[in-house]
């Protein structure tokens, strides 16, 4: 294993602390316990959002920390949920009196976990609602998920909710919004490589020098199935046929298309995987009027891609579309 | 070799396709010669700035055009300098009238095509100056290269000569200032990993699995030494001490501060890179007031990391700040 790190159980504390210190102009982190928050958190008034789940994924959540997103993340140990504690820390933090979202993606841990942390802020008198992201078609009940799990789809939910708190709608109108996006995104990924998770120091599963694995998960779960290496456009035929088949578009519909990268994916291979995903979906009548291609949840070192495809209306291109200031995702400020 | 890639030949054009599909609202592409160009140019009266170079570095060059940073990007293929052609093609759809700037990266077939692109682009009334920038200080002459290389700062002379454009200076006072960050930044890199170039099919240099090469160029030419895998901060301190003897610093001095990784290495890295680098600045009394940490100027998948520093001024630091829109970067828009 080579890594830029020093010991391996300061990864994420000497993540944060670096990563709040670059962006001192938007967040602060607390290390004890350990979260980030806005640098303005709380913001009296507003209802606030908070989101979490193991390290890893970077820039999710921290990354989405700022004015028109994210009031607040969580990051556990790596691939590990956070415990409630913080979680509980993280949404008093950003109670502003109007109530907290929590968005969870759906794994087991993460999933009870924001759940006893609600019920404690709940008991100190903080209103939480909590919104599932299952986005991710290729399987159902997977390792550490039961049901479909959360993947990339959850940066559109938090964008999304993120831009509708940030306009002064109330917790219920948040919370409608965040679940109206993820029942209208699906997500499929690919891997080429595993990745390497720095305490255990071996890759989480292994992959012939031909092979790759289709409808991987973001912490190497097994997807659908291990085929032998095609070109890209058919890999993009086989994921974005996944998502269309579980969510069929009428002709003249509109989407956002997410091409994201796992992490160690060179940029001119999204690009490429852009492309035809583009050309299918004009094909099938759909149009593309938003995009967004880059590295927003990854699986540490692993090389692949996963594609999402959000159904868009008026009232979620408009969310989109407002201003956003986070370290990661950043326009109209 | 596993890539999202179809046909080696084609990634090139591929990816710039699809770049500018995704990109629209910015960008458009050229494929007869290959450029990427602003949507909206030329801009009159304005000063163009063209960059380019070998494809394999993304997001630099094509993810930097748009408002505030480039006019236009000339992509080669992978890890190769594009020829005087589409060099040619880019500065004439750019001039505006004002003149046209080359921004070019110190390697022996970049420098002499641009040349020769100026030398045709002057022929035909179009009055081009050119910037070499050459900030690396690990090696002086190397594969590819008299001199130092060119290398992430790239990116900050490419987005301070732009706002400089923006704003409506002439030719000589843009070429002036990016001169003036040239002589102002230093960068030194380090690779765990070796890249595969898609149409050779195997990694450009071996390493062993405990070896690590400090001073690594951008196409995975030699730096200053081997040496076995050291944590982070060890790592750092060597890059950063190369970094500060070539250009010291007064107690004081105002400093940005680049974390750029190579393409495959997870961002938890790179904030870990940041933290010791933002310590060890402080503790020189040196004073780090802005940071920019992310993927900027990539060598494929290669596992690695690289610091930059620019010396700031008050004029250096407004430009850095006034409003940009790329793919790659956006603020203030």
């Amino acid at each position: 294993m080579k890594k830029l790190i020093n010991d391996p159980k300061n990864v994420v504390a000497e993540a944060v602390s670096g990563f709040a210190q670059a962006h001192s102009d938007i967040v602060r982190a607390e290390l004890d316990p350990v979260f980030v928050v806005r640098a303005d958190a709380p913001r009296s008034g507003k209802v606030g959002i908070v989101s979490g789940g193991g390290s890893g994924h970077e820039p999710l959540h921290a990354g989405f920390v700022g004015f028109g997103m994210l009031d607040a993340a969580v990051p556990g140990p790596v691939f590990t949920s956070p415990t409630p504690d913080p979680i509980v820390a993280a949404t008093k933090a950003v109670d502003g009196g109007a109530g907290v979202l929590h968005i969870v993606k759906n794994y087991t841990g993460d999933v009870l976990n924001f759940e006893t942390a609600a019920d404690l802020a709940g008991a100190e008198g903080i209103e939480v609602v909590s919104v599932i992201v299952d986005d991710d078609v290729a399987v159902k009940d997977s390792l550490y998920t039961a049901g479909r799990r959360g993947v990339a789809g959850t940066v559109l939910v938090e964008k999304i909710a993120g831009a509708a708190a940030e306009r002064g709608d109330n917790l219920a109108a948040v919370a409608a919004v965040a679940a109206t996006v993820n029942s209208r995104v699906r997500t499929m990924g690919v891997a080429l490589t595993p990745c390497v998770v720095p305490h255990a120091g071996e890759p989480s599963f292994t992959l012939a020098d031909d092979e790759i694995e289709i409808g991987i998960g973001i912490h190497g779960e097994p997807g659908r199935e291990r085929i032998k290496l095609e070109p890209a456009d058919a890999i993009v035929d086989r994921l974005l046929g996944a998502i269309l088949e579980d969510m069929p578009f009428e002709a003249g519909e509109e989407a956002l298309l997410l091409v994201n990268g796992m992490g160690g994916t060179p940029q001119v291979e999204l690009y490429i995987v852009y492309r035809r995903a583009a050309e299918l979906l004009a094909e099938r009548g759909v149009k593309v009027t938003r995009s967004l291609v880059g590295n927003f949840t990854t699986s540490l070192e692993m090389q692949g891609a996963s594609i999402s495809v959000l159904k868009l209306d008026a009232e979620l291109t408009e969310l989109w579309d407002a201003p956003v200031q986070t370290a990661a995702l950043r326009w109209g400020r």
